[in-house]
């Protein structure tokens, strides 16, 4: 069942430092490196929600995820690759990951059908038709031109009985394998025009005009499923590692079954992953959950809840979550968080963002999402440093007892 | 009439140099000093909407306008008193303009009476009923700390008879007189504690916290009305003059009379403004409403056209408005402006745009607001060059034929 890895596109990984199951390290793509644990803002529709791409860039990450369903839907893959790709499309020149669209097409299209050849749905923008499949995904991360690709997999349902996570599990392994296939066809030297056709997975895409894919520093990711069986993830994770990828994401988790079975999880999987691949749980999530999720060997983190919460009047901080709509705050002079850099605590008060977001001012919008994605860097920037030190264990429970007051 | 001024609160206006009756001018407050002719960007409820502080200043605008209506609802006046005034509340340090709630009472609220006294009136946020009399208003913009104040006035509806704005008018200089005396009356010295009465225009409000109301460069300009009416302007125009103001503004335009009539009123009111103050044509205007306003003698602009129009997808760029919504601009890699040199055009593409803005995203209010208020910065330093050259006539022809187009 191994493919070798066409080598030209993969990239690379370098582990600097581990303490106990946490460990530090460097990711190598085509538009940059990443400093592992890392977080990845999440910019759906080709831009982090409110931010400019400088303000995502202040607050310290080197990385962004980008959405296969909503960027193939608006303003489409192809339409992306013709102006560039997505680095340029967006003027992000940093690295970018991409997700397959399996997870956004089951919790907001209207499906049609799940076959063995891949999904069939309808667009919640305008209804109209559309497939995904294993090849189709791997080709539309190909035109949006990922640093990191991640495989087409189905994004088990939480609670699943043992038999619909492993019938699922089977179903992301078998699209696992073709979707590495598809990765391994789109070599550079096969461009021969762009496609034409959305539904078909057609292998005959183009590059992304002026496209660093000549380059190395591409790569593939697996994504382990099983739901929340000890068996179905061995068994996943074994499978994904004799197909072999550039690194190993967990998925199916953060999808309700809460922290104590996530880590459970993450307790007898990441042993089973390639030590010397970078893990990425997907999804993921509060700050409590990423410190544990490292402490069990995790390197790589994305999730919506710092752009979403600025938008809903909520902020993290060293003290703990606040909701700046609050009347408390309303003749509040002090900063969101004295400790934080970011230009809603270095330049206002929390009464004037208080006063923003009662206001439905845009800029409570900007400010609070600015803040929350400074947190979460220097959240990983300090957890870097913890596990420098060997201290990550009372890093975790200084973040936790904070975020249960 | 005459009352004479309290010389340490007044700004000071230096002009450069003539063209016509065109000049350029040099505006000196507490704050900093504007570059005249001068455009305000609007900053209605405490921030120029979806913008930072730091872009704002980026565009080139020296100074912003805060709309006392919406402030003394929210957050309410006295709390950005307590805060230590707008410029600290908002951290904005550069000079703002407040006008005096008389123009958005009107056009906002529920009018509940309007009398001698003032104006009684529901909140559009919450029903909630409030009074603004000129002492008032005065006290308000006295707390919010503004560099330039404005009497209260009635904006005269248009269109109106010559006895609706005979009688208006009239009004407005009774309150202007009453305004006059309590600009003088709210000295530093004068101050004595917060006032607790929202409603019966009570002096004894305090300074705010820190503010700069014992130093110079605090000034009260007089607003003229009496419609389209020559007569009425000039009996406005002259009962101010004996009132004596720092500045004179024109009101009552831009209500939708057209341009003709408007630029008509301007050729026979500015005539009869004190030459050596500064000219403010209140709420205009488009491009060339402003070129055309400039050369008939007016120093100063403020207008939410570049703010509401960046919002809803329309550009004003160097080759006439741009609806970026348009399909065509689909796959346009050009800039939204080649000679603009903000964000939205040195860093993006129209195809971009067009993608942000048909997805809802946030971050294309933000840059079509940034694109906007560059173009208004670099059109009034347009005409500040044109009235130093003696050029401004056929810098009126161009802007004029540009948005023709």
């Amino acid at each position: 069942m191994t493919i070798v890895t066409n080598r030209r596109k993969t990239i690379e990984f370098h582990i600097h430092k581990k303490s106990g199951n946490a460990r530090t390290g460097i990711l190598k793509t085509a538009h940059g490196e990443i400093h592992t644990p890392a977080f990845m803002p999440v910019g759906t529709a080709a831009t982090v929600k409110a931010m400019t791409n400088e303000a995502v860039k202040s607050t310290g990450a080197e990385i962004i995820l980008g959405n296969t369903y909503h960027l193939m839907l608006r303003p489409t893959a192809e339409r992306i690759a013709e102006l560039g790709g997505l680095h340029k499309f967006m003027n992000w020149d940093l690295p970018i990951l991409t997700d397959s669209g399996g997870f956004q097409v089951m919790s907001l299209s209207q499906i049609s059908k799940i076959s063995e050849n891949g999904v069939v749905f309808n667009s919640h923008i305008d209804g109209s038709r559309h497939e995904i499949t294993p090849e189709r995904s791997i080709e539309i991360q190909h035109m949006l031109d990922a640093d990191i690709t991640m495989i087409f997999d189905e994004c088990t349902p939480y609670p699943a009985t043992h038999q619909q996570a492993a019938d699922s599990m089977r179903l992301s392994l078998r699209w696992a394998e073709r979707s590495k296939k598809a990765f391994e066809k789109l070599k550079p030297s096969s461009s021969c025009g762009l496609s034409q056709d959305n539904s078909t997975g057609s292998m005959d895409s183009v590059q992304p005009k002026g496209s660093q894919n000549d380059k190395s520093g591409y790569g593939l990711f697996g994504i382990v499923q099983g739901s929340v069986y000890e068996d179905l993830r061995l068994e996943s994770a074994k499978e994904l590692c004799d197909i072999g990828f550039d690194g190993m994401a967990i998925g199916g988790l953060a999808v309700g079954e809460g922290q104590e079975l996530m880590f459970n999880t993450l307790d007898y999987t990441c042993p089973v992953l390639p030590e010397e691949k970078p893990r990425y749980l997907m999804g993921v999530g509060k700050p409590a959950d990423i410190v544990g999720a490292v402490l069990r060997g995790v390197d790589m983190f994305d999730c919506v809840i710092p752009t979403r919460s600025g938008r809903n009047a909520q902020a993290f901080t060293r003290n703990g979550n606040i909701n700046i709509r609050n009347a408390k705050h309303a003749n509040d002079t002090s900063a969101l968080d004295e400790q934080c850099s970011c230009p809603a605590c270095t330049n206002h008060s929390r009464a004037y963002l208080h006063h923003l977001v009662k206001a439905g001012e845009i800029l409570g919008s900007m400010l609070m999402t600015w803040h929350n994605l400074q947190y979460y860097q220097d959240l990983m920037s300090d957890i870097r440093e913890h596990i420098a030190s060997d201290t990550l264990e009372s890093y975790y429970q200084q973040v936790t007892s904070v975020y249960k007051k």
